[in-house]
């Protein structure tokens, strides 16, 4: 065989093609030329073009998949196209589906149903343990290391030997999927360390638990935020992290996989926090929902806006004598909310990247030089353009009212975050559409009363 | 031991008094106590207090380390902290560190190197075989799956057995820290499949690797962009991704947690693309370069602020006579500013989660209806505004105009980022200034234009 032809085999790439082909099939309900497909992707790609499907085409699809695919599948997908297959299904064959997942993947879709069927469908779980473990995990608190852990480990005590080790591996390999060390318990069942697979596979059959362990390891406690977990895995390179209850008992574990999953969204999140959205919304979701996440930060801004008309409003007499003075109200709130913008993004990532507080006089100082750089250069040229253009009295307005608002905003971008953060509020919330509307507000004041001083003394 | 004790001892927490101290010991020279301290911390917390101290500070520090704790802390440091560390070493002593590293830390740290330094470091390598991994990883071009490889791994044949494979881990045991599969090849070395550990353990010693390996797995290519590595990784929920080169060679492994760094260097990155900043910077970088990377956009906004004033400068006769249409000028450029950004940065997500094109019209039309829906709200809200505090005319003027320039700006959030990334530009790249600006140009001309027409009606 040649090898080229079976490795560029391996890379699915989604398509429209695919989407389109698979749209025909099930139009034309031909169920073996779909399973054909199917049978040639992975489950997390089954997911992928489902994804992609309309809730209809799902439903037919779906019943075309053997029971783990069924389960692995569902897993994999988008949260509505979940939604409407399970309220198609079941109880009885949610729990079956529940049974072939790993615990912390079976919690998370028992979470989504109405409370009514959560009960229903737990109790129909043949594995009395799954269910169990399923009702313990739904009980954590979102946002906490108990939340995102799974039950599934294999764990030793610290007097068995290697040999015993692998039986336990063994007696275990089913339930657990991903495999990557083995947890030592003393006999209250409380961590003590762990055996990398490695270490095992080359340490005597007959060398005992307590030789060759190490105690010298990372772990996080139920309660303990994901952020904790996620800065302890990506801060110790780990791929798995034990988790302890109050008194120390291994009561699960967090794969690197699930804190990939947990960083996306994060990340995602404070991206529309930063553009004045308020809650975390997807391309899919409904047009009231999507409209209700926006309007909040559309009316603050609003807000700022109509106090910017009275301020402007306080001129009118000005304005009717020097129009031209109206003429640069967008470029000095425009550069005034920009250069507020840059300032505060990297001091929401030094904040993120937990920037000791030390730093802050440091940092402040620095924003206010490059502040007075920047300012410089962009008043200068604001100066010689409306010289030019307009007259040099403008010129002198304009230019110093720019150069003011610039280091102040620089100083609002850098200060706004940092006292969000003080006060535990998550400084990309308020840091985009917020900055940007004060910035707004100053920077008319500064530009109309330098504009009145000027005038009046020339 | 009360093992709650030893529990809370594991978690360290960097604080200011930490730094304080490890300052002050410094400073008084006091080189065992400071021993004493760093014995207690994983070298990826000696980093990080190190990261906080002055470059005279780590000097002092990183000769009281010794020489395995030397490389990990210099793989683990900040990219300023490291160069500087790194000038005052002899390269000899640099290879020295280079030699205790998994050969993609050792390659990163001599890419750091000027070119004259690398040759010099690299042919005082003791291990031949790890000089040459790291020449040839320092070849392969950024941003490729080549760039973020290491060359240490296990790969076995597949006429081997079980007992075979594990006389080879044993063998490579020192040089690969963590071991998750062990990868099989043909004679000539190419890629077939992988054994997971768990697999080995549980296997009869003699069964051959022919038997249990598994052929269905993903792999990269050397040239294949970190996107897509790392899109595979976490689609596949994998931990390790062996690479290969064109004709299939197993030429290295890449491991999660450098997926991990890549993941929060890009999000960083696309924040700072969204905020104007046009080049990667940290909060570290000299003013110098922090105004450099800022400035570009500055002045592109200063751009579209200036033609802005030209297209107002065109009603400066209708400004005079009412001088209240200059009121709401922030009104309507923050509002249409506010809504690009929420519009954009929702695409630029729905981009990079690899939307398919077939949902383009969709997504442009669900847009379209959540601005006909807020701008409904919000230009009813300045329309009694408008009236009350200064005219119905004005009122009319100002909601008619912000109504427009919602939908204008809903369209252009959506559209931009899309054509950008057809012409392959990176949407998050444009997105913020440059739809900002955008809309401020084609609010002021929608307002102005819904002014002169309304006014010359009544």
């Amino acid at each position: 065989m040649n090898i080229l032809v079976y490795l560029q085999a391996m890379s699915f790439v989604l398509s429209d093609e695919i989407i389109l082909n698979w749209k025909n099939l099930i139009s034309e309900k031909n169920s073996q030329a779909l399973k054909a497909e199917m049978n040639e992707l992975f489950s997390a790609d089954i997911a992928r073009v489902m994804n992609q499907l309309s809730d209809e085409e799902n439903q037919f699809v779906f019943q075309l998949l053997d029971e783990e695919a069924r389960s692995e599948v569902l897993a994999e997908l988008d949260e509505d196209k979940r939604e409407f297959l399970l309220e198609s299904l079941s109880t009885e064959q949610i729990a079956d589906v529940l049974d072939n997942l790993d615990s912390d993947d079976a919690a998370d879709i028992v979470s989504e149903l109405p409370e009514e069927k959560q009960q229903e469908v737990l109790s129909q779980i043949e594995d009395v343990e799954q269910a169990s473990d399923i009702a313990e995990l739904i009980r954590y608190e979102e946002g906490t290391a108990g939340s995102l852990m799974a039950k599934e480990l294999v764990s030793v005590y610290t007097f068995e030997t290697v040999n015993q080790c692998i039986d336990e591996i063994r007696r275990q390999a089913d339930d657990v999927t991903q495999l990557y060390a083995v947890y030592v318990v003393d006999n209250h069942e409380r961590l003590k360390g762990i055996i990398p697979l490695k270490k095992l596979l080359i340490s005597h059959p007959l060398a005992r638990v307590e030789e060759i362990y190490e105690s010298d390891i990372q772990f996080v406690r139920v309660d303990d935020s994901l952020q904790l977990v996620s800065e302890t895995m990506s801060r110790y390179d780990l791929v798995v992290l034990p988790v302890v209850d109050k008194v120390g008992k291994l009561v699960g574990k967090i794969t690197i996989d699930d804190v990939l999953d947990y960083l996306k969204e994060k990340s995602e999140e404070d991206i529309q926090r930063m553009s004045g959205i308020t809650e975390d919304i997807d391309v899919q979701d409904k047009i009231w929902k999507i409209s209700q996440a926006r309007i909040p930060w559309l009316l603050i801004g609003m807000g700022g806006g109509i106090i910017g008309s009275r301020i402007i409003g306080n001129y009118e007499e000005h304005i009717r004598i020097r129009p031209e003075m109206a003429f640069f109200i967008p470029l000095i709130g425009a550069t005034g909310g920009n250069v507020g913008v840059q300032s505060s993004s990297i001091m929401v990532q030094a904040l993120a990247n937990n920037m000791m507080f030390s730093n802050v006089a440091k940092k402040l100082l620095k924003e206010l030089y490059v502040g007075l750089f920047n300012g410089l250069i962009c008043s200068s040229l604001i100066f010689l353009y409306a010289m030019v253009a307009e007259s040099w009295k403008l010129g002198l307005v304009v230019s110093i009212a720019l150069f003011t608002v610039i280091i102040f905003a620089s100083f609002m971008g850098t200060f706004v975050p940092m006292t969000l953060h003080r006060f535990k509020i998550n400084p990309a919330l308020a840091t985009g559409p917020f900055v940007t509307t004060l910035n707004d507000i100053i920077g008319i004041t500064i530009y109309f009363l330098v504009g009145r001083i000027l005038y009046s003394m020339f």
